[in-house]
Protein backbone atom coordinates (compact mmCIF):
# COMPACT_ATOMS: atom_id res chain seq x y z
CA UNK A 1 0.00 0.00 0.00
CA UNK A 2 1.65 3.28 -0.64
CA UNK A 3 1.44 6.58 1.68
CA UNK A 4 -0.90 8.62 -0.67
CA UNK A 5 -3.77 5.65 0.23
CA UNK A 6 -3.26 6.39 3.71
CA UNK A 7 -3.93 10.19 4.21
CA UNK A 8 -6.86 10.50 2.02
CA UNK A 9 -7.49 13.93 1.48
CA UNK A 10 -9.10 16.87 -0.98
CA UNK A 11 -5.70 18.15 -2.39
CA UNK A 12 -3.69 15.04 -3.95
CA UNK A 13 -0.35 16.86 -5.08
CA UNK A 14 2.98 15.88 -7.13
CA UNK A 15 6.17 16.50 -7.96
CA UNK A 16 8.33 15.64 -11.06
CA UNK A 17 11.98 15.08 -11.09
CA UNK A 18 13.40 15.12 -14.75
CA UNK A 19 16.77 13.28 -14.71
CA UNK A 20 19.64 14.17 -17.48
CA UNK A 21 22.73 16.09 -17.89
CA UNK A 22 21.39 16.96 -21.37
CA UNK A 23 18.36 19.20 -19.96
CA UNK A 24 20.74 21.45 -17.86
CA UNK A 25 23.41 21.86 -20.62
CA UNK A 26 20.56 23.22 -22.93
CA UNK A 27 21.28 20.00 -25.52
CA UNK A 28 17.98 18.91 -25.28
CA UNK A 29 14.21 20.71 -24.57
CA UNK A 30 12.23 18.33 -22.02
CA UNK A 31 9.21 17.14 -23.10
CA UNK A 32 7.92 15.24 -20.48
CA UNK A 33 7.44 17.83 -18.25
CA UNK A 34 4.70 19.86 -19.97
CA UNK A 35 3.09 16.33 -21.23
CA UNK A 36 2.79 15.41 -17.26
CA UNK A 37 1.66 18.64 -15.86
CA UNK A 38 -1.67 18.32 -18.39
CA UNK A 39 -2.07 14.74 -17.51
CA UNK A 40 -1.72 15.51 -13.88
CA UNK A 41 -4.10 18.17 -14.56
CA UNK A 42 -6.70 16.16 -15.96
CA UNK A 43 -6.34 13.80 -12.80
CA UNK A 44 -6.63 16.29 -10.36
CA UNK A 45 -3.20 16.17 -8.90
CA UNK A 46 -1.55 19.43 -8.44
CA UNK A 47 2.05 19.56 -9.98
CA UNK A 48 3.61 21.51 -7.24
CA UNK A 49 7.37 21.15 -8.05
CA UNK A 50 9.71 20.28 -10.80
CA UNK A 51 12.86 19.63 -10.66
CA UNK A 52 16.02 18.78 -13.10
CA UNK A 53 18.54 17.11 -11.75
CA UNK A 54 22.28 16.27 -13.42
CA UNK A 55 23.62 12.75 -13.63
CA UNK A 56 25.04 12.43 -9.91
CA UNK A 57 24.09 10.06 -7.75
CA UNK A 58 23.66 11.87 -4.67
CA UNK A 59 21.69 14.91 -6.13
CA UNK A 60 18.97 12.24 -7.43
CA UNK A 61 19.06 10.54 -4.63
CA UNK A 62 18.29 14.19 -2.90
CA UNK A 63 15.99 14.95 -5.15
CA UNK A 64 14.20 11.49 -4.65
CA UNK A 65 14.09 11.79 -0.93
CA UNK A 66 13.17 15.63 -0.63
CA UNK A 67 10.07 14.97 -2.62
CA UNK A 68 8.83 12.10 -1.76
CA UNK A 69 8.15 13.15 1.95
CA UNK A 70 6.74 16.66 0.46
CA UNK A 71 4.21 15.37 -2.11
CA UNK A 72 1.77 12.63 -2.77
CA UNK A 73 3.18 11.39 -5.69
CA UNK A 74 6.85 11.52 -7.56
CA UNK A 75 7.37 10.78 -11.23
CA UNK A 76 11.13 10.44 -12.55
CA UNK A 77 11.89 10.60 -15.91
CA UNK A 78 15.43 9.52 -17.58
CA UNK A 79 18.21 7.50 -16.19
CA UNK A 80 16.92 3.92 -16.62
CA UNK A 81 18.18 2.57 -20.27
CA UNK A 82 21.59 0.32 -20.73
CA UNK A 83 24.40 2.73 -20.83
CA UNK A 84 26.53 3.59 -17.68
CA UNK A 85 25.15 6.91 -17.28
CA UNK A 86 21.46 5.05 -16.49
CA UNK A 87 22.14 5.52 -12.78
CA UNK A 88 18.54 6.32 -11.59
CA UNK A 89 17.24 2.59 -10.42
CA UNK A 90 20.67 2.50 -8.05
CA UNK A 91 19.91 6.10 -7.07
CA UNK A 92 16.40 5.51 -5.89
CA UNK A 93 17.67 2.42 -4.05
CA UNK A 94 20.07 4.81 -2.35
CA UNK A 95 17.08 7.43 -1.23
CA UNK A 96 15.32 4.36 0.02
CA UNK A 97 17.80 3.09 1.48
CA UNK A 98 16.91 -0.41 -0.16
CA UNK A 99 19.36 -2.87 -2.00
CA UNK A 100 19.63 -2.59 -5.75
CA UNK A 101 18.52 -5.93 -6.92
CA UNK A 102 18.41 -7.42 -10.39
CA UNK A 103 14.16 -8.34 -10.65
CA UNK A 104 13.51 -11.43 -11.86
CA UNK A 105 10.21 -10.24 -13.41
CA UNK A 106 11.81 -7.60 -15.37
CA UNK A 107 14.42 -10.21 -16.66
CA UNK A 108 12.14 -12.60 -17.47
CA UNK A 109 10.30 -9.24 -19.39
CA UNK A 110 13.60 -8.89 -21.44
CA UNK A 111 14.45 -12.31 -21.93
CA UNK A 112 11.09 -12.85 -23.87
CA UNK A 113 11.89 -9.59 -25.76
CA UNK A 114 14.76 -10.30 -27.15
CA UNK A 115 14.44 -13.56 -28.46
CA UNK A 116 11.95 -11.78 -31.09
CA UNK A 117 14.82 -9.43 -31.49
CA UNK A 118 18.27 -9.71 -33.53
CA UNK A 119 19.65 -7.95 -30.28
CA UNK A 120 21.57 -10.17 -27.65
CA UNK A 121 20.01 -9.67 -24.28
CA UNK A 122 23.87 -8.63 -23.12
CA UNK A 123 24.90 -7.59 -19.64
CA UNK A 124 24.31 -4.34 -20.34
CA UNK A 125 21.09 -4.61 -21.16
CA UNK A 126 20.29 -6.91 -18.24
CA UNK A 127 21.45 -3.49 -16.34
CA UNK A 128 17.61 -2.37 -17.42
CA UNK A 129 16.31 -5.34 -14.97
CA UNK A 130 17.87 -3.68 -11.92
CA UNK A 131 15.06 -2.31 -9.45
CA UNK A 132 15.09 -1.33 -5.77
CA UNK A 133 14.29 -4.16 -3.63
CA UNK A 134 10.57 -4.15 -2.92
CA UNK A 135 9.62 -2.23 -6.36
CA UNK A 136 6.79 -3.42 -8.83
CA UNK A 137 7.12 -3.22 -12.50
CA UNK A 138 5.61 -0.40 -14.90
CA UNK A 139 4.84 -1.81 -17.83
CA UNK A 140 6.52 -0.24 -20.89
CA UNK A 141 4.81 -1.15 -24.04
CA UNK A 142 6.90 0.31 -26.32
CA UNK A 143 10.61 -0.77 -26.07
CA UNK A 144 9.49 -3.61 -22.96
CA UNK A 145 12.23 -2.71 -20.72
CA UNK A 146 10.26 -1.72 -17.71
CA UNK A 147 9.57 1.23 -15.34
CA UNK A 148 8.66 0.52 -12.00
CA UNK A 149 7.10 2.18 -8.57
CA UNK A 150 8.82 2.32 -5.33
CA UNK A 151 5.89 3.42 -2.66
CA UNK A 152 5.05 6.45 -3.84
CA UNK A 153 8.01 6.83 -6.31
CA UNK A 154 7.24 6.28 -9.92
CA UNK A 155 10.63 6.21 -12.01
CA UNK A 156 10.03 6.02 -15.53
CA UNK A 157 11.72 6.46 -18.94
CA UNK A 158 13.40 9.47 -20.44
CA UNK A 159 12.55 8.88 -23.94
CA UNK A 160 8.87 10.62 -24.59
CA UNK A 161 7.11 8.43 -26.39
CA UNK A 162 8.10 5.19 -23.48
CA UNK A 163 7.63 7.66 -20.98
CA UNK A 164 4.09 8.33 -21.93
CA UNK A 165 3.07 5.13 -22.29
CA UNK A 166 3.99 4.20 -19.42
CA UNK A 167 2.45 6.67 -17.88
CA UNK A 168 -0.88 5.75 -19.87
CA UNK A 169 -0.68 2.38 -18.55
CA UNK A 170 -0.81 3.60 -15.19
CA UNK A 171 -2.04 6.50 -14.66
CA UNK A 172 -5.62 4.50 -14.09
CA UNK A 173 -4.47 3.50 -10.73
CA UNK A 174 -3.66 7.18 -9.21
CA UNK A 175 -5.82 8.63 -6.85
CA UNK A 176 -6.48 11.63 -8.28
CA UNK A 177 -8.14 14.63 -6.53
CA UNK A 178 -10.57 17.57 -7.10
CA UNK A 179 -10.07 18.52 -10.91
CA UNK A 180 -9.24 22.30 -11.50
CA UNK A 181 -10.94 24.15 -13.86
CA UNK A 182 -10.30 27.09 -15.37
CA UNK A 183 -11.09 30.54 -17.79
CA UNK A 184 -8.25 33.02 -18.93
CA UNK A 185 -9.63 36.99 -20.00
CA UNK A 186 -7.14 39.51 -22.13
CA UNK A 187 -7.39 42.64 -22.91
CA UNK A 188 -4.61 45.53 -23.72
CA UNK A 189 -5.09 47.18 -20.52
CA UNK A 190 -1.67 46.68 -18.12
CA UNK A 191 -1.45 44.83 -15.41
CA UNK A 192 -0.64 47.52 -13.23
CA UNK A 193 -3.59 49.39 -14.08
CA UNK A 194 -5.63 46.36 -12.66
CA UNK A 195 -3.66 45.18 -9.85
CA UNK A 196 -5.94 46.79 -7.33
CA UNK A 197 -8.93 45.58 -8.64
CA UNK A 198 -8.16 41.78 -9.14
CA UNK A 199 -6.53 41.73 -5.88
CA UNK A 200 -10.37 42.62 -4.53
CA UNK A 201 -11.44 39.78 -6.61
CA UNK A 202 -8.46 37.40 -5.15
CA UNK A 203 -9.98 38.49 -1.83
CA UNK A 204 -13.50 37.82 -2.87
CA UNK A 205 -13.04 34.32 -4.21
CA UNK A 206 -10.36 32.38 -2.16
CA UNK A 207 -11.37 29.50 -3.55
CA UNK A 208 -9.31 30.40 -6.97
CA UNK A 209 -6.13 31.25 -7.78
CA UNK A 210 -6.15 34.75 -9.66
CA UNK A 211 -3.34 34.91 -11.97
CA UNK A 212 -1.93 37.80 -13.64
CA UNK A 213 0.39 37.12 -16.93
CA UNK A 214 1.28 40.60 -19.29
CA UNK A 215 2.02 39.78 -22.72
CA UNK A 216 4.32 41.78 -24.92
CA UNK A 217 3.60 41.54 -29.24
CA UNK A 218 3.97 43.55 -31.70
CA UNK A 219 1.37 46.43 -32.02
CA UNK A 220 1.53 46.57 -28.08
CA UNK A 221 1.14 44.54 -24.62
CA UNK A 222 -1.74 43.88 -22.42
CA UNK A 223 -2.59 41.02 -19.39
CA UNK A 224 -4.21 37.84 -19.47
CA UNK A 225 -5.66 36.74 -16.18
CA UNK A 226 -6.21 32.89 -15.38
CA UNK A 227 -8.83 31.60 -13.26
CA UNK A 228 -8.41 27.85 -11.56
CA UNK A 229 -10.59 26.81 -8.97
CA UNK A 230 -12.60 23.72 -8.55
CA UNK A 231 -16.19 25.38 -8.82
CA UNK A 232 -17.33 26.40 -12.54
CA UNK A 233 -20.32 28.43 -11.84
CA UNK A 234 -17.61 30.52 -8.87
CA UNK A 235 -15.18 30.58 -11.88
CA UNK A 236 -17.98 32.29 -14.29
CA UNK A 237 -19.05 34.66 -11.60
CA UNK A 238 -14.82 36.13 -10.85
CA UNK A 239 -14.65 35.75 -14.85
CA UNK A 240 -17.71 38.07 -15.35
CA UNK A 241 -15.74 40.26 -12.40
CA UNK A 242 -12.42 40.23 -14.17
CA UNK A 243 -14.65 41.27 -17.36
CA UNK A 244 -16.04 44.42 -15.58
CA UNK A 245 -12.82 45.19 -14.02
CA UNK A 246 -11.46 45.39 -17.50
CA UNK A 247 -13.89 47.04 -19.45
CA UNK A 248 -14.53 49.96 -16.62
CA UNK A 249 -10.72 50.64 -17.48
CA UNK A 250 -11.39 50.60 -20.98
CA UNK A 251 -10.48 47.45 -21.89
CA UNK A 252 -12.20 45.41 -24.82
CA UNK A 253 -11.82 42.13 -22.84
CA UNK A 254 -12.15 38.68 -24.65
CA UNK A 255 -11.19 34.46 -24.08
CA UNK A 256 -7.95 33.34 -23.78
CA UNK A 257 -6.25 29.90 -24.03
CA UNK A 258 -6.01 28.93 -20.48
CA UNK B 1 31.20 41.06 -2.00
CA UNK B 2 29.62 37.91 -3.18
CA UNK B 3 30.16 34.49 -1.50
CA UNK B 4 31.07 33.27 -5.10
CA UNK B 5 34.40 35.90 -4.93
CA UNK B 6 35.63 34.46 -1.76
CA UNK B 7 35.76 30.95 -3.37
CA UNK B 8 37.74 30.82 -6.25
CA UNK B 9 37.51 27.08 -7.90
CA UNK B 10 38.16 25.89 -11.54
CA UNK B 11 34.37 24.99 -11.48
CA UNK B 12 31.20 27.08 -11.11
CA UNK B 13 27.94 26.25 -10.74
CA UNK B 14 24.86 27.31 -10.75
CA UNK B 15 21.16 26.89 -10.57
CA UNK B 16 17.40 28.20 -12.03
CA UNK B 17 14.91 28.35 -9.82
CA UNK B 18 11.52 29.41 -12.42
CA UNK B 19 8.93 30.60 -10.17
CA UNK B 20 5.13 30.02 -11.17
CA UNK B 21 1.97 28.34 -11.16
CA UNK B 22 1.45 29.14 -14.71
CA UNK B 23 4.65 26.51 -15.87
CA UNK B 24 3.10 23.66 -13.38
CA UNK B 25 -0.26 23.93 -14.71
CA UNK B 26 0.81 23.09 -18.31
CA UNK B 27 -0.38 26.47 -19.74
CA UNK B 28 3.03 28.16 -20.40
CA UNK B 29 5.64 26.11 -21.93
CA UNK B 30 8.82 27.97 -20.23
CA UNK B 31 11.22 29.41 -22.28
CA UNK B 32 13.71 30.74 -19.97
CA UNK B 33 15.59 27.57 -18.90
CA UNK B 34 16.78 26.39 -22.31
CA UNK B 35 17.80 30.48 -22.31
CA UNK B 36 19.81 30.14 -19.25
CA UNK B 37 21.20 27.07 -19.76
CA UNK B 38 22.82 27.84 -22.93
CA UNK B 39 24.40 31.02 -22.27
CA UNK B 40 25.70 29.43 -18.99
CA UNK B 41 27.38 26.84 -21.04
CA UNK B 42 28.85 29.61 -22.83
CA UNK B 43 30.13 31.62 -20.11
CA UNK B 44 31.82 28.00 -18.70
CA UNK B 45 29.22 28.03 -15.53
CA UNK B 46 27.86 24.77 -14.93
CA UNK B 47 23.83 24.15 -14.83
CA UNK B 48 23.57 21.72 -12.18
CA UNK B 49 19.88 21.66 -10.97
CA UNK B 50 17.03 23.67 -12.49
CA UNK B 51 13.73 23.96 -9.90
CA UNK B 52 10.21 24.80 -11.10
CA UNK B 53 8.41 25.86 -8.03
CA UNK B 54 4.58 27.16 -7.38
CA UNK B 55 3.55 30.61 -6.17
CA UNK B 56 4.10 29.79 -2.62
CA UNK B 57 5.95 32.27 -0.65
CA UNK B 58 8.16 28.82 1.87
CA UNK B 59 8.32 26.48 -1.41
CA UNK B 60 10.03 30.12 -2.97
CA UNK B 61 12.12 30.47 0.12
CA UNK B 62 12.68 26.69 1.05
CA UNK B 63 13.84 26.37 -2.64
CA UNK B 64 16.38 29.58 -2.73
CA UNK B 65 17.54 28.43 0.06
CA UNK B 66 18.58 25.24 -0.73
CA UNK B 67 20.31 26.22 -4.13
CA UNK B 68 22.43 29.19 -2.49
CA UNK B 69 24.09 27.38 -0.12
CA UNK B 70 24.82 24.30 -2.55
CA UNK B 71 25.37 25.93 -5.91
CA UNK B 72 27.69 29.58 -6.57
CA UNK B 73 25.19 31.33 -8.24
CA UNK B 74 21.35 31.20 -8.63
CA UNK B 75 19.18 32.70 -11.29
CA UNK B 76 15.39 33.08 -10.25
CA UNK B 77 12.64 33.78 -13.11
CA UNK B 78 9.16 34.86 -12.44
CA UNK B 79 6.82 36.63 -9.68
CA UNK B 80 8.24 40.21 -9.90
CA UNK B 81 5.61 42.23 -11.69
CA UNK B 82 3.09 44.59 -9.68
CA UNK B 83 -0.19 42.21 -9.11
CA UNK B 84 -0.61 40.56 -5.63
CA UNK B 85 0.89 36.84 -7.24
CA UNK B 86 4.34 38.39 -7.40
CA UNK B 87 5.43 37.47 -4.36
CA UNK B 88 9.44 36.99 -5.35
CA UNK B 89 10.74 39.79 -3.52
CA UNK B 90 9.45 38.89 -0.57
CA UNK B 91 10.52 35.46 -0.37
CA UNK B 92 13.93 36.03 -1.22
CA UNK B 93 13.97 38.40 1.76
CA UNK B 94 12.29 35.77 3.76
CA UNK B 95 15.14 33.63 2.66
CA UNK B 96 17.82 36.00 4.20
CA UNK B 97 16.03 36.93 6.62
CA UNK B 98 16.42 40.44 5.18
CA UNK B 99 13.63 43.15 5.59
CA UNK B 100 11.53 43.80 2.50
CA UNK B 101 12.05 47.48 1.98
CA UNK B 102 10.89 49.72 -0.47
CA UNK B 103 14.11 50.12 -2.53
CA UNK B 104 14.90 54.77 -2.97
CA UNK B 105 16.86 53.52 -6.17
CA UNK B 106 14.05 51.63 -8.05
CA UNK B 107 11.54 53.76 -7.02
CA UNK B 108 13.28 57.05 -9.03
CA UNK B 109 13.91 54.37 -12.23
CA UNK B 110 10.14 53.99 -11.57
CA UNK B 111 9.21 57.56 -11.33
CA UNK B 112 11.23 58.49 -14.18
CA UNK B 113 9.77 55.96 -16.32
CA UNK B 114 6.26 56.64 -15.72
CA UNK B 115 6.66 60.39 -16.20
CA UNK B 116 6.99 59.47 -19.91
CA UNK B 117 4.43 57.48 -20.07
CA UNK B 118 -0.31 57.72 -20.07
CA UNK B 119 0.30 55.37 -17.11
CA UNK B 120 0.33 56.48 -13.31
CA UNK B 121 3.24 55.34 -10.96
CA UNK B 122 0.58 53.69 -8.34
CA UNK B 123 0.65 51.93 -5.43
CA UNK B 124 0.53 48.39 -7.86
CA UNK B 125 3.70 49.59 -9.54
CA UNK B 126 5.61 50.41 -6.85
CA UNK B 127 5.42 46.93 -5.41
CA UNK B 128 8.12 46.89 -8.06
CA UNK B 129 10.10 48.83 -6.82
CA UNK B 130 10.41 46.40 -3.21
CA UNK B 131 13.77 44.39 -2.91
CA UNK B 132 15.49 42.98 0.64
CA UNK B 133 17.11 45.33 2.21
CA UNK B 134 21.27 45.47 0.70
CA UNK B 135 19.90 44.08 -3.07
CA UNK B 136 21.74 45.60 -5.51
CA UNK B 137 19.37 46.37 -8.92
CA UNK B 138 19.56 44.58 -11.94
CA UNK B 139 19.21 46.76 -15.11
CA UNK B 140 15.75 46.32 -17.17
CA UNK B 141 16.43 47.99 -20.62
CA UNK B 142 13.20 46.82 -21.79
CA UNK B 143 10.46 48.10 -19.21
CA UNK B 144 12.75 49.68 -16.94
CA UNK B 145 11.28 47.50 -13.39
CA UNK B 146 14.38 46.56 -12.33
CA UNK B 147 15.44 43.07 -10.99
CA UNK B 148 17.86 42.64 -7.81
CA UNK B 149 21.19 40.96 -6.78
CA UNK B 150 20.91 39.44 -3.64
CA UNK B 151 24.43 37.66 -2.72
CA UNK B 152 24.69 35.53 -5.07
CA UNK B 153 20.99 35.16 -6.04
CA UNK B 154 20.47 37.08 -9.24
CA UNK B 155 16.12 37.76 -9.64
CA UNK B 156 15.15 38.34 -12.91
CA UNK B 157 11.44 38.80 -14.73
CA UNK B 158 9.38 35.94 -16.00
CA UNK B 159 8.60 37.62 -19.31
CA UNK B 160 11.58 36.01 -21.44
CA UNK B 161 12.88 38.95 -23.79
CA UNK B 162 12.60 40.90 -20.17
CA UNK B 163 14.69 37.96 -18.51
CA UNK B 164 17.19 37.36 -21.65
CA UNK B 165 17.83 41.49 -21.92
CA UNK B 166 18.29 41.46 -17.68
CA UNK B 167 20.73 38.18 -18.02
CA UNK B 168 22.27 39.90 -20.89
CA UNK B 169 23.27 43.33 -18.98
CA UNK B 170 24.85 41.84 -15.82
CA UNK B 171 26.59 38.45 -17.80
CA UNK B 172 30.14 39.95 -17.55
CA UNK B 173 30.13 40.45 -14.06
CA UNK B 174 29.85 36.47 -13.41
CA UNK B 175 32.51 34.79 -12.90
CA UNK B 176 33.08 32.17 -15.82
CA UNK B 177 34.83 28.70 -14.99
CA UNK B 178 36.45 26.40 -17.89
CA UNK B 179 34.00 26.20 -20.67
CA UNK B 180 32.83 22.80 -21.40
CA UNK B 181 33.09 21.78 -25.27
CA UNK B 182 31.28 19.07 -27.04
CA UNK B 183 31.07 16.47 -29.83
CA UNK B 184 28.65 14.55 -30.40
CA UNK B 185 28.53 11.72 -33.04
CA UNK B 186 25.25 9.55 -34.24
CA UNK B 187 24.59 6.33 -35.27
CA UNK B 188 21.66 3.72 -35.75
CA UNK B 189 23.34 0.65 -33.58
CA UNK B 190 21.51 0.45 -30.26
CA UNK B 191 23.08 1.73 -27.05
CA UNK B 192 22.84 -1.54 -25.43
CA UNK B 193 25.27 -2.69 -27.90
CA UNK B 194 27.66 -0.41 -27.31
CA UNK B 195 27.48 -0.04 -23.46
CA UNK B 196 30.30 -1.92 -22.85
CA UNK B 197 32.87 -0.24 -25.27
CA UNK B 198 31.28 3.00 -23.85
CA UNK B 199 31.93 2.49 -20.24
CA UNK B 200 35.85 2.02 -21.02
CA UNK B 201 35.67 4.95 -22.85
CA UNK B 202 34.03 6.82 -20.67
CA UNK B 203 37.08 5.22 -17.52
CA UNK B 204 39.57 5.97 -20.27
CA UNK B 205 38.89 9.87 -20.47
CA UNK B 206 37.63 10.90 -16.82
CA UNK B 207 37.87 14.14 -17.87
CA UNK B 208 34.92 13.86 -20.20
CA UNK B 209 31.67 13.36 -19.75
CA UNK B 210 30.08 10.86 -22.19
CA UNK B 211 26.36 10.44 -22.68
CA UNK B 212 24.83 8.14 -24.24
CA UNK B 213 20.77 9.29 -25.74
CA UNK B 214 18.55 6.72 -27.63
CA UNK B 215 16.26 7.65 -30.45
CA UNK B 216 13.79 6.74 -32.52
CA UNK B 217 11.99 8.07 -35.71
CA UNK B 218 10.69 6.61 -38.84
CA UNK B 219 12.33 3.64 -40.04
CA UNK B 220 14.29 2.69 -36.75
CA UNK B 221 16.92 3.87 -33.99
CA UNK B 222 19.60 4.56 -33.20
CA UNK B 223 22.32 6.40 -30.30
CA UNK B 224 23.67 9.67 -30.01
CA UNK B 225 27.07 9.96 -28.28
CA UNK B 226 27.59 13.39 -26.67
CA UNK B 227 31.25 14.27 -25.14
CA UNK B 228 31.84 16.99 -23.04
CA UNK B 229 35.13 18.51 -21.60
CA UNK B 230 37.59 21.35 -21.24
CA UNK B 231 39.92 20.09 -23.88
CA UNK B 232 39.65 20.47 -27.48
CA UNK B 233 42.12 17.57 -28.44
CA UNK B 234 40.66 14.68 -25.82
CA UNK B 235 37.31 15.55 -27.09
CA UNK B 236 38.76 14.56 -30.18
CA UNK B 237 40.19 11.53 -29.57
CA UNK B 238 37.08 10.58 -27.63
CA UNK B 239 35.32 11.15 -30.58
CA UNK B 240 37.64 8.94 -32.63
CA UNK B 241 36.97 5.82 -30.19
CA UNK B 242 33.45 6.49 -30.20
CA UNK B 243 33.53 6.20 -33.95
CA UNK B 244 35.57 3.08 -34.13
CA UNK B 245 33.65 1.49 -31.78
CA UNK B 246 30.34 2.10 -33.42
CA UNK B 247 31.75 1.17 -36.99
CA UNK B 248 32.84 -2.26 -35.27
CA UNK B 249 29.29 -2.46 -34.19
CA UNK B 250 28.29 -1.89 -38.34
CA UNK B 251 27.69 1.29 -37.71
CA UNK B 252 28.11 4.64 -39.38
CA UNK B 253 28.70 7.60 -37.88
CA UNK B 254 27.91 10.57 -38.54
CA UNK B 255 28.06 14.15 -36.54
CA UNK B 256 25.21 15.02 -34.62
CA UNK B 257 23.85 18.54 -32.87
CA UNK B 258 25.88 18.49 -29.49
Amino acid sequence: MTKVNESPKSEVTAAVIVIGNEVLSGRTKDANLPFLAERLNQLGIRLREARIVADVEDAIAEAVNQCRDRFDYVFTTGGIGPTHDDITAACVAKAFGAPLIQNPEAVAILEQHYENTDHELNEARLRMANTPQGAELLVNPVSRAPGFRMDNVYVMAGVPRIMQAMFDGFKYTLRGGVVMLSRAVACDVGEGNMAAGLTEIQNDYPNIDVGSYPFFKAGGFGTTIVLRGPDAAELDAAAERVRALMRGLGGDPHDAPT
